[in-house]
This record gives C-alpha cells, structure tokens and sequence, in this order.
C-alpha cells in the first residue's frame, strides 16, 4: 500500500487582522519498522532492527539505505529483496541472500554510540571508522566557489512537499557540473539522507564520487557519518555544523561547508577543494 | 567535569567579494550514557538506558527528563540521586531509591514505536495513553492572540549559545501572564525539551499547568509525547507540525500553534483556548 506523504487539514490561521478557518497541508509522519531476513532458506531468522518515525515515500531506499549507513549491511549484491510487509502497514524487510552476513553486531543502537565503544566523540569517530568501506577513496576534485550560491535555489525549486507543508528536511545529490541528481524529504533529517543514500545503493551508485551533497538545515553528527559511510567527500548545509560533525568531517578528509546561501557560505574543513 | 557548550574554531568565509580567515563558534554536540540505577543497596542494578547525541550541560535534568518522558521513572519521589560518573566522561546516572520500581518494559527503544504496540501512528498514541500520568489533567486556560505575538522575540532575546552558533534548537516555557520562566538549548531538538522537563521533574513542578511551552522549530510527534507526558496543554512552535503531531495533540486536547511569528500563527487543535 502506497502511504501519502502529505496530508490535508482544516485549521484556523489567526493574525492581527483577526481569525479565518482555512485548508492547511501537513507532512505525514508515521512509524516505520525497518526487518532484516538472513541466513539458510528454510530456516530464515527475521530480526527487527529499528523503528523509524518518516514520511512514507520511498520506504524501500529508506530500509537499505539505514542498513547499508548502519554497518550491517555493505553491498546490494547481499540482498535479494527490499518488500513491504503484504498484511501490515509500516513494515519493510530487507531479505539477504543465504550466503550473505548482516553484521548484526553493530545494530544495538547506533553502533557510533554504544557504550561498549567508550562514550565521547573521538571514540565514535574510531567507531566508524573500522566499519566504514569507503574511508580509504581518494580525489582530487576542484570547485568554483560560485558553484555553491546557486545550490539552495536549484534545492527550493525541487522541494516540492516542502513547499506545501513547510515541515520536511531534504538531502540532495548534485554532480560536479551542477547538475541535480536525486533529493529526497523525509520528517527526520536522517532518513531524508538514508533514503538518498539507499536509492545509490540499491543502483550500484557507491561510494559517491564526485557529487556534492546538499542538506537543508543544520549538519550533525549523524548526516556527517551516514554521508562518510557512502564515501560522500562533499557537503555543504544551508545551517550549521555542530563541533562533533566537523570533527568528523576533518577525520574523513571530507570538505564541509554550512551557513550557505546564494551569495556566502563558510569552509569548516577541506578548504583544499574549493577555487575562490 | 563541566564541559562546555561552544567550541571556538578557525573557519574560512567565502563570499563573492573573496575568502577571509576568521574564528567562528559551533555548538558543540558528544555523546551521554545514561544509566539508571535501581534495587536493593547491597546488589544495586545498573542499566544503561541510553546514548543520545546532546549538547553538553544540564546533563541531570537531561537523564531525569528523558527517563521521565520515557515512562521508565514517574514521581522525583523515586529518584535518590542524579550523578555524572566520577571517572569517565559523558556518563551520568539516575539512582533510584530502593523501593522504587522503574517501568523497564518501556525502555527497549521508545516505548511508543516498538513492534508489540502494532506499527502506525494510532497504536504509537495508545502506548502513549497507557503510561502518561497526567493525561487528564483539565483547565479552563483562555489566552489572548497577542500573547503568542510576542513570544519569539522573548525567545530570541534569550537564546545566547543559538546567538553565536546558530546551531541550537530550544524549548522555553512562559506563564499565563507572558513571562519567561525556563530555556534549554541543545542540537537535539528532544534533549532540549527533555532539559526544560527534568528541571520541572527534579523541582516538583509537574504537570506544567497554566505554562505555554515554545518550541524553536518544527513540531514533531516526538515532542508533542514529551510535552503530553509533562501535562503541558498549549504548545507553540515556530515552524510546521507533523500530521501526527497534530493527531497526538487533538488525541490530548493539547493546543497546538505553528507557525508563530510576531503577527500571525496558525491554530491547528485546541483552539477554544485562543482568545481572537
């Protein structure tokens, strides 16, 4: 069952000028239960791994996205199948081949946060980085500052459930031309980027070189490491870092920008790629 | 140890007049450990609970709030103690007292989006109905439009880390009469809410009646579960509501505003309490 991600309302708008009942649109948020099926056919185990609040639309992307950003899963050739479940709402399973070995270890939590790594920032960036594929991807990529000013009007115009409901996060892929490539919006910042992240995973897209991510709002930790995850060496955020992003983002190699707009922006790390 | 909230930093501004050196100020976001200690003296049990990304300070009223919020402690009549640990960093606990009986059931993830509640946004408010303690609180609160007029610049003048980071989300709780009572800010947007909770939770002032709480940016159900369980009734929020958000409030009889400024915002539930 396709779900709807927008969803139509009554409410009152008041102002100094007085009150009036109109129409409103909201953007969906509903829980999302995220299954992995592995092991021998005949006996296959179904563990549930996490319960996400999204916007339905893209569910698929969403599910081998949040695996593949989480560890437990490393290449598309390992699944079989992405499916919501037939009989219940909100549920999807990400089916393994037989063969294929979730790394199930790292799935209590956020595997970057889980005591057993110690409990401070530097910890969880090591954490990372002994899951992580793609850290060791090398480039030598240049970009012209102006590149960057136009980024938030291109984003603006593919917003589109933005724009209606005023209440989505977008993360989007543009290549080194400008060109956009794929956006997508979610409730949660995080599965906007899972479900970018999941759409070049389940296409044989990774790791993502040289493509410049884009963020909507502010960049955390969390978008840092799921972009680090994919092999991401861009970023820039229309808000701002927080100090344990741009730790990470040094730790990565990757350049990252925030506070963007269409005449300014800063370089918190990787200055080395930008022409000004 | 007290750590800090900002973190200064050199960055590069980059704008189409050039590129300066400058120092900036980030947020700063680590990882805390939150435990909860329970059962008898002589064989204490000590359970971690949780790891959230947060913005250092006010640690205690985090863990009591967020257990709190959570369903797992109810009454500050529990809790014995609330100490970061002695020796390692980013670790803090809630020690309850010996009779004191936490609903650990509750704990495995959010309470209101485990499989066992079923998965959709209905079964997500029911779980929610069967653990609030203060869901029928009643009032008779009626507040004039103009109020909520000038709540953001009340909110502005005192969020002072968001002034030199533009990297925080706050909640803030004002009285019936407009006045500024409490601020927390954190890059969680639920660890500050959580924040302004757990002061209200370890200073005997629960349910939050006849208090408006401000939320900095969008309304997600999240929230809205923080605040129902605080008994807090009014809630305004800068930006847009999730439509479950909405549901959660109406389910409540919370009334919830979006997108405040300082001269208009938007009734979505709860409007009998708006005075136009």
């Amino acid at each position: 069952m396709q779900k709807k991600s927008v969803k139509h309302i009554k409410i009152k708008k008041v102002s100094v000028h007085g009150i009036v009942d109109t129409e409103d649109q909201l953007a969906v948020e509903e829980p999302l239960e995220i299954q992995l099926k592995f092991g021998p056919k005949i006996n296959q185990t179904k563990k549930s791994i996490s319960v996400t609040m999204r916007t339905p639309g893209n569910d698929e992307e969403l599910a081998a996205g949040f695996l593949f950003t989480e560890g437990i899963i490393t290449h598309v050739n390992q699944v079989e199948e992405v499916k919501p479940d037939a009989f219940e709402e909100n549920k999807i399973a990400v089916k393994l081949f037989e063969n294929a070995l979730p790394k199930l270890q790292t799935s209590e939590r956020n595997f970057y946060t889980t005591s057993s790594c110690g409990v401070c920032g530097k910890s969880s960036i090591d954490a990372i980085k002994t899951v992580s594929v793609y850290q060791n991807e090398e480039d030598e990529v240049e970009i012209r500052a102006d590149f960057f000013y136009e980024l938030q009007a291109k984003l603006a115009k593919q917003q589109e459930v933005f724009k209606s409901t005023g209440g989505l996060h977008a993360s989007a892929l543009f290549d080194l031309n400008g060109n956009f490539l794929i956006l997508r919006e979610d409730v949660g910042r995080h599965n906007a980027l899972d479900k970018v992240i999941g759409a070049s995973f389940l296409n044989e897209n990774l790791p993502l070189k040289n493509v410049v991510l884009l963020l909507s709002g502010r960049a955390s930790f969390e978008l840092i490491q799921k972009a680090s995850m994919a092999g991401i060496r861009i970023i820039a955020a229309i808000g701002a870092p927080s100090s344990l992003a741009l730790e990470l983002a040094e730790s990565f190699g990757i350049t990252l920008i925030g506070f963007l707009n269409k005449e300014k922006f800063n370089i918190y790390s990787g200055s080395q790629r930008i022409l000004v």
